[in-house]
């Protein structure tokens, strides 16, 4: 930890020099007044890891750059670490290098905190330096420091989240143009929405890794990735937004983190990334494009929402250079902010015990005695339906008559039984979507 | 300031126990165990100062109480201070009594923070304490923090809110209910959304405290009251939220604060609060009721929007709390959260060099030459039209037509000054509705 004069630099060490990295560089190197001022020492960029150097780089010296990272976190003069390569290794390896060597660190690495957070948690512990992380989920959005601070008097009860801009793209233009996920999908790609390979996106992999964070930081429990239940939205098709449109919903991909109340008044977290119908009352509907918004509902605040760009160089960068000001802050001070709080160890439970309503149309036989048929399916295993009802046109093309079934709240698995047994009904043609609907 | 063992209580005195303080009291006593596993050292309610003691507080010990308050917070043995008494006097001399004995403060003391903040935040400084006050403004919704902390990196350039939502219930009420502003208040006031006394709410007075909060923060410098243009809301006719509801827009008294570009490149701001007709399909315009929101643009962020419930018991405690919680875990660490930052020292120009869009409504005679006539006041002016509109129906009973005139954007003095010509205009019988247009 340094302890010197207030014009002897904090030095910085940058991992990465993308759309996110070079910003960040830019605005140490190029509004360093400010900076100073807010900080109360000036930060000094010592060195830029980049896998390749020799690449033109406007403004910052090509001196910075080097392509061996283990050597500039290990260095004992650098003060704040910012790690933007993302991934498990080597980010892992080298902000725990830092860490035990007294620097504080900022990361953005969504995928290596909900995979072993812990570890890195306890290695800022054991140095008394800070582990910040607010641009790993939902870019600019000030989530992660309303969550851990603001809210820390409260009890929280639940999180949804929009986390994920592409999906949020794709479902928006599903709706708006009327269009098929593939072709989407190629839209988006074609204007640097989505990846190559859109995976970690459509699968739902990203938010994933996001609602484990949320979660561990709203109920004080150690939430990892694998605790999260995660359903992608390749399946979602016209026809599902179709649905959606006419129960006047929109269909989201969201992030779910909720307090159940569990046997022996024992409280249980939920999480899960779904895609959902919602209202188009709630405040989620209505956020459009690459937008992302959490919704927050706490026992004494009530609900809160969060909304603003979801990624993109720039406000992720903000998000990074806030965090960057406050380590810096704290340094200054000899100071460091919260570290991990985990004290409430509250179980995940499995996706089968989860309640939530769903949306169901099939496609059946147009005859007598079959919404009774229906109707018993869903009673014999415990699931209560709120509407039932036969739509007026049947699909074009097709014979038979369509159903749509609303429930009230049901378990996970008592719906997925259900759904298997009318797929064995001989009335029921096809089980053409199920959907869970959220945010009532 | 306490240095002990991690079992030793940090003791708190309470000031003030109505709705927040008993709230506040209450999880203190109630939820220590979770306090305790969030701060590392347990809460200990120390004393309560109350105008009179003897009125009946369930779940709260008697002998806590104390018409004393000078006396509690000179005490040594206390470590925080929560202040929710209000108000500049007493409530300044008692802060500033436990500042400098070494004790953190919270307090939701929007009134005292806008007249004397920069006294308090120099205790603070001086003893190495904390000075808090996320409940000051917009209630639950975390806006504090995020523009000390999570912005901290970026370059804010405009926030504008509802940060009053005795206003905001009424505005509401006067579009949902096409009903008159006294029939209104009155009817806030007997649902108790609106004081007996409703001048701090109707007239802005709340709201300008609250902007000078956030534009001391947001712009890095020091802003008091007393630089807040303030314009209330008893103005607002059933003719003025009709003429928006035709422009599709809706009437909100919104706090405005906006780093303009001054002259030689030097950055100013402007503050202000007053009623403006916003579009609809603005974010702020759907925030309803008692609801609060804030919205903040910044260079590299972007738009960012904050929404949740800006008043009542419970929201505004949950703030007091979650302040609560991280001065108490700055003690136990011995560091100290960021203090006043005031180094840009933007001056606030006055309101008549501040440009806006503007709405106006004029009942003129109906013939030939009038709207030459009119656009010719604008010209002379420099106040450049956008749009110049005769309404097809006069007003029932009147003679005469009515002109509707949205303008380009245009200093506040030179509209002024249109306005008063327009009065003097033989042509013109009345100027119905002047209004800024915000939120474009």
């Amino acid at each position: 930890m340094t302890n010197a004069a207030p014009q002897t630099p904090l030095r910085v060490a940058l991992l990465g020099c993308g759309v996110v990295g070079s910003e960040v560089a830019r605005v140490i190197t190029q509004q360093s007044e400010d900076l100073t001022a807010r900080i109360g020492r000036p930060l000094e960029l010592t060195g830029i890891a980049v896998r390749r150097t020799g690449i033109e780089r406007p403004g910052l010296d090509p001196a910075l750059f080097t392509t061996d990272a283990e050597s500039l976190v290990a260095r004992d003069d650098v003060d704040l670490v910012v790690e933007l390569i993302g991934g498990i290794e080597p980010a892992r390896s080298l902000i725990l290098t830092a860490l035990r060597g007294g620097a504080s660190v900022v990361t953005a690495n969504k995928a290596l905190l909900a995979e072993d957070g812990a570890t890195l948690f306890a290695a800022a512990e054991q140095a008394g330096v800070d582990l910040y992380f607010e641009a790993s989920v939902a870019g600019a959005i000030p989530i992660i420091r309303p969550l851990r601070e603001s809210l820390v008097g409260d009890e929280i009860t639940a999180v949804m989240g929009i986390v994920n801009g592409t999906t949020n793209f794709i479902l928006d233009k599903m709706h708006t143009e009327s269009a098929g996920f593939d072709d989407v999908l190629a839209e988006a790609q074609s204007l640097g929405y989505a990846e190559a390979d859109p995976t970690a996106d459509v699968e739902g992999f990203d938010a994933a890794a996001k609602a484990a964070i949320l979660a561990s930081l709203a109920f004080h429990s150690r939430v990892t990735a694998a605790d999260v239940h995660r359903e992608g939205i390749t399946e979602i098709s016209q026809s599902d937004v179709a649905a959606a449109e006419a129960m006047d919903c929109t269909v989201k991909a969201l992030a779910i983190c909720r307090l159940e109340p569990g046997e022996d008044g024992e409280q249980t977290i939920s999480v899960r990334t779904h895609p959902a119908m919602i209202p188009n009352s709630h405040p989620l509907a209505s956020v459009g494009g690459a937008y992302n918004a959490v919704f927050v509902e706490s026992r004494n605040a009530g609900r809160l929402m969060f909304y603003g760009p979801g990624a993109g160089g720039a406000p992720t960068a903000s998000a990074v250079l806030g965090d960057l000001v406050t380590v810096a802050r704290n340094r200054v001070r000899g100071a460091a902010g919260p570290g991990e709080s985990n004290y409430a160890q509250r179980p995940v439970v499995p996706i089968g015990q989860v309640a939530t309503r769903y949306f169901l149309s099939l496609e059946v036989n147009d005859q007598a005695g079959v919404l009774a048929e229906i109707a018993n399916c869903f009673a014999t295993h415990q699931v209560s339906v709120q509407t039932l009802r036969q739509e007026s046109s049947p699909r074009p093309g097709r014979e038979g008559a369509r159903l749509v079934v609303v429930t009230h709240t049901a378990d996970d698995a008592a719906l997925s039984a259900t759904v298997a047994a009318l797929r064995e009904l001989p009335v029921v043609h096809e089980v053409l979507s199920v959907m869970r609907v959220e945010g009532e």
